[in-house]
């Protein structure tokens, strides 16, 4: 590979500098990402079809020079594979018409491989998308944490205090964590086909994990992540993202994971305390620091690249805006790619 | 007063069982409030009329039996009595239909006692609810942190991710500072005149704190909401309720405040280690446990009072949701009133 920076940072290796690339990136705040997006029926359609999302997954390479790509598709295809389908509604986010209710509705589901196995476009787009990129950067593949895929197959949608995923967990624990047990079961047997096609580390997302106390976190979300973070090990480095978990960290860092990412409201001093300057981290500038000028965002940039210093991956703290400009995230990038660990 | 539980535990002394009152109680869950606000035209018109806002302060004191009344009213009368009006809209929330964008508009606004002299409608509510309470149980006032209300007057209604706000936190931060700064002239008045007509404790609430970095919410959140705890503490006791802060705790402590409210989402354990066992403490517990059965509702909310122990006012770590049974409302509240410190 010509440029495997980010897999030797998330071996342990120490580096000249950081490894950069963002989440969402592969998006809209790509002109050659909406001119495509413009010219099809939708969302879906791209994550459907493996040569448009090689395209996409490829064009913030192109762009941006990022160290890393990550395959275009969405957390919810794990739903829709055990299935419950979800619509893309646009400005709105996905939505799920029928949602899970009852332990029968439960019963119904795929799970494991029969889940997987309606999957094969998400294969299909990683293995050509490796091909493409030729080696020019790893690809990285991801799936949403179970308690995450729960929240959205019960709620049906975002939510402002997943009253209805929490009322489950609340009334039916049983129910919740057969539901939970069936998600991870698929997710692995996922996340193993899309490492076979070629993803080179997988992150798992969840998006989520801040509405959870700590008892509940640690209940109904890291134990399931858990299981998939050491299934997946032995095939690939794991990047565990569970956003606003910041009661856990020590307990994420301690499961099979290779790298924790961080949100952009964990000091980063606190997370280097808690788990030392050799854990490898993620993260974790706010999103919204890149509506800032130039200058701006590349100091606040500096600043957090010298207070993670080495074992770092740099990111935002959750998904770039979709209203960012270009000009910005190319700031960013560029800055993580001139610093040198040797300018401290 | 005839039950100063409440007020004594703010003190700092010691008293046999914590007192208990949960946020947003004089509203929906309550049969008799859905009553009164069915024969309305809105919910305006019952913040607006203090014969209305006296009675549904009053229900949840004779419905429940709790140890504080908490004036009915809404964080966003300071935005309006500034000069932005808002709309309530059922099943939607607040919405301004005009927003805060320039300088011109900043300068436009009222503040300080020009802006507080547009509440008397709120002043005359306490004094009345004062009067009709009869020293049955303390009366408490709040206001919305000056970030908070920053955030609705940008964003013109609730966001995922504030974008427009930190859009001008990042892009114009002087432009943000003099809104902040008249927010919290503005909010110190109304306070202060709410104390007069007889509030006994006010409660500041940053509602979105949790959407700030730590750095952020140190520079445009905390120093505003500390000059407003100087400004009251010698009027009446302050509660400081920053909803998420996990990292600034300890600011929030050694500011002029008297209780710090916790989100539930804030370990009991981590917080008493950060400060003490003699600070007087609020929350905490999961808004959504309420939706478990009795008997699991009792086993949450013991926990919850063996671990913050005493120096504690029980609550919820969030507003109470509307959907929540009356039944469980009545557990919670009737648990706490059951505990002793000396069951420990």
């Amino acid at each position: 590979m010509k440029n495997d920076l980010l897999l030797r940072v998330a071996r342990g290796e120490k580096t000249e500098r950081p490894p950069v690339w963002l989440m969402r990136q592969a998006g809209r705040i790509l002109p050659q990402y909406r001119a495509i997006r413009n010219s099809i029926s939708g969302f879906k359609e791209l994550v459907e079809t493996p040569e448009l999302a090689c395209e996409v997954t490829i064009q913030p390479v192109d762009e941006l020079d990022v160290d890393a790509a990550i395959i275009f598709s969405d957390i919810l295809v794990i739903p829709e594979a055990m299935g419950l389908t979800y619509e893309m509604v646009e400005s709105r986010g996905p939505i799920f018409p029928k949602v899970i209710e009852t332990a029968n509705d439960v019963a119904q589901l795929l799970k494991g491989e029969a889940a997987a196995d309606h999957l094969q476009y998400v294969y299909d787009a990683v293995a050509l998308t490796k091909k493409e990129l030729n080696g020019r950067v790893p690809l990285l593949g991801f799936a949403g944490a179970p308690f995450t895929i729960l929240a959205y197959m019960v709620e049906g949608k975002g939510s402002k205090n997943f009253s209805a995923a929490k009322k489950m967990m609340y009334r039916s624990p049983e129910l919740a964590h057969t539901l939970l047990d069936a998600i991870t079961e698929s997710t692995i047997a996922y996340l193993k086909r899309k490492v076979a096609a070629g993803a080179d580390l997988v992150q798992i997302f969840d998006s989520w994990a801040g509405v959870l106390s700590m008892h509940d976190f640690r209940t109904f979300s890291l134990p399931y992540i858990k299981r998939i973070a050491q299934a997946l090990q032995p095939l690939a480095p794991v990047t565990i993202f569970a956003k606003d978990a910041f009661h856990s960290l020590q307990e994420i860092a301690e499961s099979n994971c290779d790298v924790v990412g961080l949100g952009w409201t964990m000091p980063v001093e606190t997370a280097r305390a808690q788990l030392g300057t050799n854990k490898v981290l993620q993260g974790n500038l706010d999103p919204c620091v890149l509506y800032a000028d130039l200058p701006e965002i590349k100091k606040h940039c500096t600043q957090m690249l010298k207070t993670f210093g080495c074992h770092h991956i740099a990111n935002l703290g959750h998904g770039v805006n979709p209203d960012t400009p270009l000009d910005a995230v190319k700031c960013f990038v560029d800055t993580v790619k001139a610093f040198r660990y040797d300018d401290n």
